[in-house]
């Protein structure tokens, strides 16, 4: 199969379609109209085999995630996901293993109407390119650089799952399969926290998604925010497989990476506003610190004992 | 260097500073204000090391390349650049190949007013990723699908000059250095035809960029207007470098790929409006062919006789 066959084949399953792309795959350009009054976000994420995706992945699961990550940089900003673009590098023209990946891109995709209007393909190591376009309101879009001292500092679901998922994938780690599977699934399937983001639009002072591990990216938080905060180790949540593992659950929440969980500040006046936001989103919140005026990150156990931590996040030129 | 700083280091230079950028790297999103009343246009282009450039090509030119094929996209719509984002995957953190890269992707998107706003960096087999975002008036974007019969088949530049110039470099033909330098610099810094592109809104009825060899990209065109077209090959643009390889020319200048020249039909009436357009634009316009009814590309010499052609194009999976 030729590389414009295989385009093609990608193409006739452009779903949605929505109203505002008014030409989609197979020109130079798409052409988009950008709703009136609103902001564009936009994020560009890479995912190179061996890398963020062990190569043997199940491919509908990468197609899925491929799409997840950057809905979860849109999530970060509070916006609603509308268009998406596709850049392909592909060892050969391997029809089955294609299907499978779009497959599970565009599952994703639809739940959240995004069309895919554009993109490219082309031969080499195995590699995706995905951008995001989504809409926000003037003035509500979340940012990192907004957290001011005695904000409580949130987060979703379950830090570090995804990273006890990758220590089963890798042989490194054993559990029981009820454990596993949920592990695995939060590395290989995450759920962007898109509702969340847009719930958290005027609650949340500050904003990111957790994708290199939480204390490394706390730390962007704080430096765009210019504070520092105090991070009550205890208060993380643990789920039974996290539990399962004893001390070493810590470190894997903390640095182990891939969880694609919104970490976020409120102000401390509006912590009861918590639920409902967890429940319009679907998702657990968690307070797990406070930001601070004085700089840096510190590690507190909940009777007030310091912790230290080996590894801060994961750096991909390290 | 770590990631981060790496990262930095590209930001630092993120010239010029567009009032419609409201937020730009270093957050989960980029924030961007479309115009009122314009469409956006997008294109995501990659290029990977050793299909679409050689691995040991200067990393300034590698950096106006990467930018160039997309602006070439943008060009081909009639659009106005504004914004890009860039995904560049590396076997290292290289500081002095990255910042000759950066310099050469710099140097072209200062020359159109592009900002960078976003993108992302991470380790792997050298390869980019690169999505330009434009505007343009509604009802006026260039499309491939508009040719009618009876129009004028046309192009810009001279297509096979960077086929010659891939030649030279593979050592596999050998030229003057006065005949090679013309064709390496087509090959390895091309320059979109922006202003033309921005020219022929209103004139051209059906437009692409040439990437992948006039002869395959003119398919591409008369498949989206459901046209054929007799293409002249006596009518061929010929520089001195091409003239100088006698008749191997013909078959760089309609399968050679890499020319990122504009390809467009208009009304046969307004023939002599091509000639303002090529003074505006700044790049020599030929008329090599018409548009015709019955389906297929028929090549013919200027006396009438068919002419064959054994490659047709570049197909990345082939």
């Amino acid at each position: 199969m030729g590389e414009f066959d295989l385009i093609r084949r990608c193409c006739t399953r452009a779903r949605p379609s929505r109203a505002d792309v008014l030409l989609g795959i197979g020109d130079d350009c798409a052409l988009l109209a950008p709703p009136a009054g609103r902001q564009l976000a936009v994020s560009l994420d890479l995912l190179v085999s061996g890398v963020h995706f062990l190569a043997d992945v199940d491919p509908w699961r990468l197609g899925w995630k491929a799409l997840a990550v950057n809905l979860s940089d849109l999530a970060a900003a509070g916006a609603e996901p509308a268009w998406v673009t596709l850049g392909l590098t592909l060892p050969a023209a391997d029809e089955s293993w294609l299907a499978a990946f779009m497959d599970g891109f565009f599952a994703l995709a639809d739940r959240y109407a995004v069309q895919l209007v554009g993109g490219d393909t082309t031969r080499g190591p195995l590699a995706i390119a995905v951008q995001v376009h989504g809409f926000v309101e003037p003035g509500q879009a979340l940012i990192r650089g907004g957290a001011r001292p005695g904000d409580l500092l949130c987060v979703s679901g379950v830090p570090g799952e995804a990273a006890v998922g990758l220590a089963l994938r890798l042989g490194r780690l054993e559990l029981p399969a009820a454990l596993a599977a949920p592990c695995i699934d939060r590395l290989e399937c995450p759920e962007p926290r898109v509702a969340l983001g847009r719930a958290l639009r005027g609650l949340a002072s500050a904003a990111l998604d957790v994708s290199d591990g939480l204390a490394q990216d706390l730390g962007h938080l704080l430096d765009a925010s210019g504070v520092g905060a105090t991070l009550d180790v205890d208060a993380l949540p643990r789920s039974a497989s996290l539990q399962a593992l004893g001390a070493a659950a810590l470190e894997l929440a903390l640095a182990g990476g891939d969880d694609y969980e919104l970490l976020f500040t409120i102000p401390p006046d509006r912590r009861d506003e918590l639920t409902a936001c967890a429940a319009a989103a679907g998702v657990a919140l968690t307070v797990i610190g406070r930001i601070e005026a004085a700089a840096d990150l510190r590690l507190r156990h909940a009777d007030g004992r310091p912790c230290s931590l080996a590894r801060s996040g994961y750096d991909h030129f390290a």
